[in-house]
C-alpha cells in the first residue's frame, strides 16, 4: 500500500527498516496491527513493501510528517535504530510533530542512562519514552522476541497489548512485562546480552576442550552438543550449536572450520562489565568472557607467540567420556555462577539505581524468544517464586543440589585445562569465584595489612565490631597519621 | 616559622597536610627547598609546624592569599588533597591569586581525563598544569617517591629540578621522568595502580595456597616470604609481607591472624579495569584482582554460604617444598602476565590518546619509590633498551625464558588449587590468558557462527582476506538481510 491512498490510522510506527526493525514489523503485522514504516534511505521502504511486506497491512512513507501523520493517538513509534546520536537525532527530527502524550520507543541496544536520560528530556515535553530491549536476534523479532520495556511508567497500558501480543510466549506466559522506571529496561537488556556474551564463551570453551584437548572430530562434538540438548543445558545456543557444527561448506569441511576465530567485543558486554566494576560486583565470568573475545581479536599478534612460547607436551590419555560429562557439569556449573553474579549486580543496581525489578519476572521474560533463553531459567524463576528476597541463586536449594553434583566434574574439567594447555578462562574464573564465594576466611586480612602498611589506611579486626578501624605502626619509623583524605 | 615573620620568597607551595602531604613537604625541605604549607583545617598547620616540621625551614601559612605570595614566580604549588571536586575548588580559589605561567600541580590520585580537561581549562588562563602520580606510600613520600608528572610540557623545566631531586633514586637515576601530556601522569600513575592490586592479589593467594591448601603455619609462611625475597621476587610488597608476617599482637598471636578479611576496591584499581574493557584490552590479571576485593568485602554472606555450600574433602598429601616452589613460579609468571598487560593497556592508550610514552622510561619510574618496586622492572626496562618497539614483553627473550622456567611449577599449582578448593583466581586467570596467547587458533570461530546465526552479523574466513564478511543462511529460514545497523 503506498502513502496517496492512505486513509486508514496505524497503531504504530517504525523507523529503521535493518533485519531486526523488518521483522518486527511483520510480527506486529502477523498480530493484526497495522503498522507505518519509515527508514532513512526511503530506497528501503519500498525495497521492503514490494519483498518481504508484500501483500499485508503495513505502510510506507518517504516523509516523517507523513509517518507520524498516520498514527492514531496516542501515537507510539518505535526506533529501530543504531544506538546513540542516530536515537537523539530521530527523537529530534519526531518531538515537532507530536502531540502531550503521544510515547517514543526505543528498541535499540542503547545504553541504560541514554534511556534515563531520555526519559528525564522527553517527560519535559510531555512525550512518553520507552526504552526496550529487544533480545531475539533475527528469528526472534520475527516470530516473538523476548521484550524489556522500561521507561516512563504511563506508556505501559499504551503499549503493553501490542508487545506481549509480539513477545515470544512459554506455557502461555508473555515473555514481556514492565521492568522499571526511566533505563531500567536497557539495564537488564544490558545485563542480558552481558549473560549471553558469558553463554557463548562457555560453550567455545567446552569446544575447545573437546577439540585441542580431547582431540575429538567436528562430527563428535556435534553429536555431544546434540546430547547435551536433550539436558539440563537445554538451551537456544547449544541448539544452535549443534546446526552450526553440522553445516558443511562447498567443499565438504566443516564450515566452521573456516571461519576466522576472532570476535569483536564492543558494546553491551563491556558495558556490563565496566558498570559491575563501579557498583564493585564481581562479576568475573562475563569480564573474562568479555577480555577473551579482546583476545582472540589480536590474531597476527596470536599466531606470532605461538611460534615463539612454550607449547604443552601433555596429551589427554583418560576416559574420554567420563572427561566430555566433566566438561557437561564444568559448562553447566560455570553457568549457574553467570547468572548468580548478573543477578547479583541487578540487585546492587535496583539498590543504587532506585528502581523495583522483579527479579522472578525477569528470569521468566528471558525463558523465551532471546538469544540465553533456555530451561534453565525456569529454575531461576522458581527459586525466586520460593524466596522473592533470596539474596543470591547459589543459595537457593536447588542451585546448591545442581553445583554440589557438577562440582567433581568441574573440577576434573579445569584440572584437565591446566594440564593440557587448553585456555578456559570462564570455566577455571567461575571455579575460583565459587571457591571464594564459600570462603568463610580469604586472605584480605593480608591485603587490608599492606595497604596500613604502606598507606595507614588502618583495618578492621575480627574480635572487634565493624566500623572500629585500626592503625598499626609496622615499621615503628612511620608516624601515627592515617590516611583520612590521602587515597594511595 | 610564623607568617608574620616571613620575607623570604618559598620555592615551591603544597596544599594539603594530610600524611602524604607532610612527608612530601619534609622530604622537599631536606632537599633543600624553602616550601610553603596551606591546609584548609588551619590547626594542621599548626600542628605541623609544631611538630613533624619544628626546627625546618618550612613556612606555614592561615590565609591561601598570603600563601600564593610567599612563592617566587614563576609560582609552583602542590595539591596533595582528595581526587575529585575538592582539587576543582581549590584550583579555583587560587587562580584569582595566580599570574601567567605560574603552576599547579595535583599529585592527587586524580582521574586521567580530570587531568586532561583541567590541563586545558588552565591552558586557556594561562596557568601551567602538572597532573602527577605520585607513589610509595607514607614511607616513599618522604624518603623518595616515584612521580610520574604529565599535563602541560611547559611547566616541566620549572618543576623538573624539585621532583628529580625529591623522588627515589636507584642506581644514581632519579625514579621521575616526564611520561607525557594532558593525563598521560595521571594515566601511567592509574595503570601503576591496577598492577599494584595485581601484585598484592597474587600474594594474598600464594599465602592463601600455603596457609589452606598445605596448612601451613604463619611462621613457615614468613619463613617462605623471607626467601623470596632474596630471589627474582625481590621487591617490596614481598619484603613488607614477610615484615607483616613477623608482628604478634598484644596476646602473642599473629597479628594478621585478627584482622578482618575485607578489603575495599574503589578508586584507581576499578578505573584501570573500565578503561581496559572500554578500549577493549584483555586486562584479566587486574580484573580479577578487583573483583576479588568485591567479593572479600562481602564478609556476612561468604560466613552464610560456607555453611550451606559442599566443602572440599580433599587436603594436600604431596612433598610440601615442592610446591612452595611450584608456588613461587605460580607468582613469578602471574606478575609477568600481569605486567605484559599493563604495558598491552598503556600502548593502547597512547595510540588512542595521543600520547608519546616512554615504556623503559616508566619501568624506571617504578623502579623505585613507589609500591609495586622490584627488581623484575629492571628486566623490563632492559627489554625495551633492547627493542623500543617491542610488541609485547611476553615475547621478549627474557621473559620467554622465564616463563618457560616457570611454566611447570605455575599449572602444578593452579591445578592443586582447583583440585583442593582454593581461590586462587588471579594466578588462574593469568595462565588462562598465556595459553589464549599462545594459540594460534582460539574457538571464536564458533562465537562467529553463532553471532551470524542468530545476528546475521557475518564472519570472515581464514582462506580469504582480511576485511571481506560473509553470511550463511544458517537455518534455510532467515532471509539474506545483514544486520549493518543494529547491533544485537
Amino acid at each position: 500500500m503506498s502513502e496517496v491512498d492512505n486513509p486508514a490510522k496505524a497503531d504504530i510506527g517504525l523507523v529503521g527498516l535493518a533485519v531486526m526493525g523488518q521483522n518486527l514489523v511483520l510480527n506486529m503485522n502477523d498480530n493484526g496491527f497495522t503498522v507505518s514504516v519509515f527508514n532513512r534511505t526511503t530506497s528501503k521502504v519500498d525495497e521492503f513493501l514490494d519483498g518481504p511486506a508484500k501483500g499485508t497491512n503495513i505502510l510506507g512513507f518517504h516523509e516523517l510528517k507523513a509517518f507520524v501523520e498516520s498514527l492514531k493517538a496516542p501515537r507510539r513509534i518505535m526506533l529501530m535504530v543504531k544506538a546513540g546520536p542516530v536515537v537523539d537525532a530521530f527523537i529530534e527530527q519526531l518531538v515537532p510533530y507530536l502531540d502531550k502524550g503521544d510515547i517514543i520507543i526505543d528498541g535499540g541496544n542503547s545504553l541504560y542512562n541514554d534511556s534515563d536520560r531520555r526519559t528525564h528530556e522527553l517527560h519535559k515535553k510531555g512525550i512518553l519514552f520507552i526504552g526496550s530491549g529487544v533480545s531475539g536476534g533475527e528469528e526472534g523479532a520475527r516470530h516473538g522476541p523476548s521484550l524489556m520495556p522500561g521507561g516512563n511508567h504511563a506508556a505501559w497500558p499504551h503499549i503493553k497489548p501490542i508487545f506481549q501480543s509480539i513477545a515470544a510466549h512459554v506455557d502461555g506466559e508473555p515473555c514481556c512485562d514492565w521492568v522499571g522506571n526511566d533505563g531500567a529496561g536497557h539495564y537488564v537488556k544490558m545485563v542480558h546480552n552481558g549473560i549471553e556474551y558469558g553463554d557463548m564463551q562457555l560453550i567455545c570453551e567446552a569446544y575447545q576442550m573437546m577439540r585441542e584437548g580431547l582431540g575429538m572430530s567436528g562430527d563428535e562434538i556435534q553429536q555431544v552438543f546434540a546430547e547435551w540438548n536433550e539436558g539440563v543445558l537445554d538451551s537456544y545456543l547449544i541448539e544452535i550449536t549443534r546446526d552450526i557444527l553440522a553445516v558443511r561448506d562447498d567443499d565438504g569441511e566443516l564450515l566452521i572450520d573456516h571461519i576466522l576465530d576472532t570476535a569483536g567485543q564492543k558494546g553491551t558486554g563491556k558495558w556490563t562489565g565496566m558498570n559491575a566494576l563501579d557498583l564493585g560486583i564481581p562479576l568475573t565470568l562475563i569480564g573474562e568472557a568479555v577480555f577473551a573475545r579482546c583476545l582472540s581479536a589480536r590474531k597476527e599478534e596470536r599466531v606470532r607467540a605461538s611460534k615463539v612460547l612454550p607449547d604443552i607436551s601433555a596429551t589427554f590419555d583418560g576416559d574420554k567420556k567420563e572427561m566430555v560429562d566433566a566438561i557437561r557439569d564444568a559448562l553447566y556449573a560455570s553457568k549457574i555462577i553467570s547468572y548468580a553474579q548478573g543477578y547479583m549486580l541487578m540487585r546492587e543496581a535496583a539498590e543504587i539505581y532506585g528502581w523495583e525489578l522483579n527479579y522472578g519476572g525477569i528470569a521468566l521474560m528471558w525463558r523465551g524468544g532471546c538469544i540465553i533463553r533456555s530451561q534453565f531459567l525456569s529454575k531461576i524463576r522458581d527459586a525466586f517464586d520460593v524466596n522473592p528476597t533470596l539474596e543470591n541463586l547459589l543459595l537457593d536449594d536447588f542451585f546448591i543440589g545442581a553445583i554440589t553434583q557438577a562440582l567433581p566434574g568441574w573440577r576434573k574439567a579445569v584440572g584437565t585445562a591446566v594440564a593440557l594447555g587448553v585456555p578456559a578462562p570462564t570455566f577455571s574464573s567461575a571455579l575460583s569465584f565459587y571457591d571464594g564465594y564459600r570462603s568463610e576466611r580469604l586472605p584480605a586480612n593480608l591485603l587490608q595489612a599492606q595497604r596500613d602498611y604502606f598507606g595507614a589506611h588502618t583495618y578492621e579486626r575480627l574480635d572487634k565490631p565493624r566500623g572500629e578501624f585500626f592503625h598499626t605502626n609496622w615499621t615503628g619509623r612511620g608516624g601515627d597519621v592515617s590516611a583520612s583524605t590521602y587515597d594511595v
